[in-house]
């Protein structure tokens, strides 16, 4: 089986990268074809593929649709996993598959399960891309990994899980107890290896999530592993008591992560205003998205298998019992020993210089 | 079961209201109320499912959504089968159905199987229901017919079927091989009062169809039946020889139903084109569909069960078995003799009014 993989030096690329290389049987291994652009074509990480045994390819979404087709033909499955904001390049992506008999296209989805349109922006994006492809007749495979391990984790006050990225400090909407299906990032390629070489999966939604909890169960476990208390912020709604003051900034000694702790803490009701008022402003759209899971999973508890079987989602723990993946816990202790690799290494450090930069200029 | 029907006036509403009191076993029976509009109250219709035993309530989908919910609770399933001008009111009506707790949703779809949105314009407004239904997490089942036997036949010469509503004359666009799956009418109720006693089609999309035959075969069939020679107008592309010559108005000597033949003869190129010159133009939201449908079943073949599949459809023939329906031949039958119900009789008498006055006005 060929595979070619969009966005292969991103975090879920590289994943898949690796599981497909992992696979057992080697049916995988000599053929992995990274479509890269031309413009990236020099960069260390697209080397690493190489030396890892990917074939490389430049391949550019928005040129000729003709020279795509030709790159896709003989392969027989494309997997995307592009940028939130580029998902229309999947669109000349998937007629070129058509074009060249491509048996099996993956658009990129990899998130948490939610309702198809309305819930988070980017999200629509990627059901036009579903769209598309079905008004092609193209054969594909929808996948969704849930919320990952890696930005799971809450802050502990000794500091020592401070590097771990988190989108949201340590701030609860609702009340905590919706479960929420998490898989370690590094388990998403083992799940797409076996998924897309399974007939049963072909023109499905597959769930491929690990482990199930709600948000105060993963705090609970972090206490219970650190020996650490964690200060829990409840959002909750303005009619229950008591009322929460609103916009307290969080305390973050010592944080490297500030520029992703956005979160204010908002009444649920709060959270349908803030995001019609921050919807449309290119700046605030890491905000919106923010905002928008956390309505999706916190408040709603769509991450799960229950809704997710309710949308006609498969669920990879019933395709694959013999699979279980890394353990939340076995994640969790691995990151309060320091050993947790961080995410978006290169992005993270770029935005913390330019926070360092504007800080500077404000006392200046 | 209690049954809550929204357009049971209609021409699929009324269809649904039989198949309910016609059901084997008697579940139905005493349990089915229209949602009438209040203006409406005093149709004669509203008076004839009166008769039939079927319960009468005032609702206006436009008013207080508690009050719907009021009117809703202790319904198990809400079948709508409203205009595809108004599909925006099944969003009111899933909210309340959610409040009363309604075990299972019917949408309007009641259609021809197609990609879910940009092919026919007001599938879109029914695709944006399912949405929305499933962001609520309503129960619900998508039912879709295929297309009518009622607006399937061509003309024959002699012009014993001109009673016959049909939206294309005796254009075929493409070469007529695609097939397409049709049911009788009268049948959809009788799929219907199975599918929503089903646990099966829970949280599903099924394709309720009893026929599936091409274009060419439903002539050769009434050819055969009537001893009748039809023409057949076939718009080809552009590339394929002969040329047709262009905007040939069809002759239609004694035709009932002009209005409804809005279909000129246009290159299979020049639909899409004529699509997009007539999208947006209220006055031509007619020819838009029929435009848009031929498009569908006959140059793509959506209509049929592979492509259903393909979509995850559930297939009624693979549930029902045991189900018939009315044969397509034995409708052929009926029509040439003459027995066929016209549909729409109100409306098409007010259209072909309407055109006869104007045909007057042009004369003066």
């Amino acid at each position: 089986m060929k595979v070619a993989i969009v966005g292969a030096t991103g975090e879920t690329g590289n994943s898949i990268v690796e599981g497909l290389l992992a696979a057992t049987d080697t049916k995988f291994k000599q053929d992995i074809t990274a479509l890269i652009r031309p413009s990236s074509l020099k960069k260390p990480e697209v080397s690493d593929l190489e030396k890892k045994g990917v074939k490389i390819a430049a391949a550019d979404l928005r040129g000729p649709e003709d020279e795509l087709t030709k790159q896709l033909t003989g392969i027989d499955v494309v997997i995307s996993t592009i940028l939130s904001s580029e998902l229309r390049d999947e669109i000349p992506l998937a007629n070129a598959a058509k074009k060249a008999g491509v048996k099996r296209f993956v658009p990129c989805f990899f998130g948490p399960v939610m309702p198809g349109r309305g819930m988070v922006w980017f999200r629509d994006d990627k059901e036009n891309t579903l769209n598309h492809v079905q008004t092609l007749y193209l054969p594909y495979t929808v996948i969704d990994v849930g919320w990952w391990y890696q930005i799971s984790l809450p802050r502990v006050p000794s500091g020592r899980l401070d590097s771990i990225m988190r989108l949201t400090d340590n701030c609860i909407v609702g009340d905590g107890n919706k479960v929420c299906g998490r898989t370690d990032l590094r388990d998403i390629g083992n799940y797409v290896a076996r998924i897309i070489a399974d007939p049963r999966t072909l023109n499905q939604k597959v769930f491929a999530y690990t482990d199930l909890r709600t948000h105060n169960e993963v705090y609970d476990l972090i206490e219970k592993l650190s020996g650490e208390k964690i200060e829990r912020q409840y959002v909750r709604s303005n009619t229950n008591p008591p009322p929460l003051k609103k916009k307290t900034k969080i305390k973050r000694p010592g944080s490297s992560n500030e520029t992703l702790a956005m979160f204010q803490l908002l009444s649920a009701e709060d959270i349908e205003a803030e995001i019609a008022k921050v919807k449309g402003d290119e700046a605030n759209i890491n905000k919106l998205s923010v905002l928008q899971y956390q309505k999706s999973w916190d408040l709603r508890g769509d991450n799960c298998p229950d809704y997710a079987r309710y949308l006609g989602y498969q669920i990879a723990k019933d395709l694959y019992p013999d699979f279980t993946g890394i353990s939340f816990e076995d994640y969790c202790k691995e990151a309060l020993e320091g050993k947790s690799k961080p995410l978006y290494e290169k992005k993270r450090r770029e935005a913390i210089a330019a926070m360092q930069q504007k800080a500077a200029e404000g006392q200046t």
